[in-house]
């Protein structure tokens, strides 16, 4: 099959299998466009036996030339060409940072995250890994955040065969990496890509609690891991790294510039600049550390009432995606306990602080599991009416909405001004509102004659109502913009309601 | 009179007045203990004709050694020696982070900002600057912000003859200070330290408007400034640097980085560690970059309801101190018109949110200016209840209070673990509460059998009623703790209530 942009293609070399040396990779290849496409230094990693692979993802088509570096003769000096393709039409490459708080794909594309845990997936039996994936595509979940080594701990009742490494007389040896355990890897990342979730791979476990043993790895084993992950999966368009899940938790072996460390190593590794992140336990990451391209943040009560999560915007400049905002189950802990009406609020007033938010479930099922562990079908209410705020979502056109007036302004307006506006009124709207746009201090004026029509969103009943009205702007003040009858539009009382009111003219 | 710690000692010496070359101080002298209290290299200044000075502020009592070093040769190979006594009595020393998010004096005695702003107090005349003082001191507040460079613009009524610099053929020229503007900013700053205020100076200006053209220096030329004024100030022991108010103001000609620059250079220039910030207008600056000590931040709705300020902890991991959160006042303009009560209950969300908050007050005087602008009495109804919030924080036995589990619990308490909280409950308490604590993550742990003492202070009416009952803990759960008896305590119903929680045992 002839490559296509921003899709792996394949180099395959022959030599012995030699462990790399610490900070080395096995071999690097160096692809240069004939055109201005510019150039890519791609790492190469061992796959087994005497196989050595390259995976490149052209971000432009046209023809690339090619060259080998490497300490092994065998795999050094080696040269040729790939001509590449359009990519096909609907893939629109790897996601990045996009109008400084959201994301969109490489040709523009936005993305919305409304992402979804199974933190086990990748360890589960075959059913119920694949079965996990349509359970979540169906729903509508773009994005599913899942650990490469396998979880240990409360609710955790299944422990694989398969594992990352050998084990050698001193322990796991990440310079021998089992290649099937990552052809597994691999194949998971592509099936996510093949029914368009991004997979956000959590590197590194802070949930092992010595069962396994991975993370009690030494730095620089970590650092050889990390470069043959990296190496491996980069050349999919649909990866995202996070370092770890609740990386605090290791805070008495791993202080935050070991993970800075890692952090920078993993962005240096990967010629496509694919989301990186890390995700706090008690303490927050500096997550204006260069390495980190948006802040993936724990905090409980950010996304539980208004004013709160868009701080977290203002003090980082970058997107903020809510990853454990509580997730919905049955659990007699805290966490583990929100009604779906109460997870669905969050998310909603995530979207109008300009953020973003995940999604969990944590019903104690039958086998003494949690969906967040392991998947399978869902049990609760919410991810249906986070199906339904993603094609909200999906109608903005750009690839967010920013708070328009957020110091200010009680009523939590997000939007792209004099464009389209997203307002959130809570769990118990009330009966009636007033058509009133705040002003803001960023981008397009409101002004007199301005034309709008408002949506009457119900977040959970998932219905959208066209008022029957135009609303045309009158009077603007120094803050905030009324139409010109004033008349209130009645609401469905004590719904949870959102309005969307966008531009007519 | 014989030099004693943590008061400017000043050395003097005679040479041509020559302006220094670019990034150099005309002398610098190198402090050596005699003991092992350390060594200083201190920079000198140039105070008129053939007049350089140096002004050492000795960290620790004891003989210490000096020498000067200068591109001069007249000021260059002095040395001599300086016998310091101890502090006086009731004299802490400089102001330093401590306990991560709060303030202490030097030997360790808390500092507690409750601040004042009167941004151009520095060019009133001289009876009303004086006035001002005996006003903010009397009211308790601990900290004054004020500008170097005068202020323009809206309610400014009042322009000085005595400006910084000397004027050339190019414009004004930061290597030819005039002695006598900044003898009159050094007798301002022992003017507040008499009074056992701290001096925020706000060194440059935003404020400018094209009036003095002190907002068009060159960066080279705030360098040459910046040295000069820190060379002069840092050896008064309550200063605190502030690079500007406002700072994005000029974002159009001041990137980031410049601003950056600046920090670096008052952060390497100053020998004594003063608190050194920066404070926004519209875009937070990274208070995550080192040579930040502490957020200054303007973010009018972060004290305006709970669960919002500590966020900037947690984003920071730095005290942080809310420098306008608008202001008491009646104007038409929604910074400048909370009524006092509001104003009160923000600095009291403020404090169970473990950050600390500035007052200012904006009252349409009658020839026009404001107090914020000018100083004089104040009109308002805040100051007082300000200086009661202070007395409350001078009885917390260690520098600060620290949120006890600010990303779960909505009672929103602060504390020592199991010594000493403070619960703030709104400007409209419940008329009853049952004792109960939060039992966090960290420090000593919440057990049956403490005991603890309630006292209910009404924050506006300024008095602290003790609860005549012991409260001894009964059950201790996973994350709170409730007393045996159970019996709710009756509260005021309708009042600004907060309640101070203290062990007996």
């Amino acid at each position: 099959m002839r490559p296509v942009c921003h899709r792996p293609a394949e180099l395959a070399f022959a030599a012995p299998p030699v462990p790399p040396a610490p900070g080395r990779d096995p071999l690097v290849v160096d692809f240069t466009h004939e055109g201005d496409g510019g150039h890519l230094r791609v790492p190469g990693f061992w796959d087994g036996r005497d196989r050595y692979r390259v995976r490149f993802s052209a971000p432009v088509a046209g023809r690339w030339n090619w060259r080998t570096h490497s300490d092994l003769p065998a795999l050094h000096g080696h040269a040729g060409v790939v001509d590449v393709g359009a990519a096909p039409e609907g893939e629109h490459g790897p996601v990045r940072v996009a109008g400084g708080f959201h994301f969109a794909h490489a040709d523009g594309t936005p993305f919305r995250p409304v992402g979804a845990t199974v933190y086990n997936w990748l360890h589960q039996p075959e059913d119920l890994h694949r079965q996990t994936v349509e359970v979540i595509a169906d729903a509508g979940f773009t994005k599913l955040r899942f650990m490469v080594f396998p979880q240990a701990g409360d609710h955790v009742e299944h422990h694989p065969e398969l594992l990352p490494f050998e084990h050698g007389p001193g322990g796991w040896d990440p310079a021998r990496p089992v290649p099937e355990f990552f052809e597994r890897l691999d194949s998971s990342v592509e099936l996510l890509g093949s029914r368009g979730i991004q997979a956000e791979v959590l590197l590194l476990s802070t949930y092992d609690g010595g069962h396994f043993g991975l993370d009690t790895l030494t730095e620089e084993q970590d650092a050889t891991y990390l470069r043959y992950v990296v190496a491996r999966l980069a050349a999919h368009p649909g990866v995202w790294w996070s370092l770890a899940n609740e990386y605090d938790i290791l805070a008495a072996t791993r202080p935050d510039d070991r993970w800075t460390r890692a952090g920078n190593l993993v962005a240096a590794s990967d010629p496509y600049g694919h989301p990186r992140s890390i995700h706090n336990w008690l303490r927050l990451y500096d997550h204006n550390q260069s390495w980190v391209t948006h802040a993936s943040v724990q905090i409980g009560q950010a996304a539980q009432d208004f004013g709160r999560a868009s701080l977290l915007r203002d003090a980082y400049s970058k997107p903020v995606v809510l990853d454990e905002i509580c997730y919905e189950g049955d659990l007699d802990l805290r966490w583990g306990n929100l009604a779906a009406e109460e997870l669905v609020h969050r998310f909603w007033i995530a979207t109008v602080s300009g953020c973003y938010a995940s999604h969990g479930e944590s019903f104690l099922l039958d086998d003494g599991s949690l969906h967040i562990v392991r998947g399978g079908p869902f049990h609760g209410e919410s991810p249906s009416r986070l199906g339904f705020l993603r094609r909200i979502l999906d109608e903005v056109p750009t690839p967010g909405l920013d708070p328009i007036d957020p110091w200010w302004d009680g009523t939590f307006v997000a939007g792209i001004p004099t464009r389209h506006y997203l307002q959130y009124l809570g769990r118990s709207a009330p009966d009636a509102w007033t058509f009133r746009l705040p002003q803001g201090h960023r981008g397009d004026r409101l002004a007199p004659g301005q034309r709008y029509e408002v949506d009457i969103i119900d977040t959970w009943d998932m219905t959208v109502t066209t008022v029957e009205r135009e609303f045309e702007l009158a009077e603007v003040r120094r803050n905030e913009a009324t139409a010109g009858d004033g008349e209130p539009v009645a609401l469905p009382p004590g719904r949870p309601i959102a309005l969307r009111i966008r531009r007519l003219d």
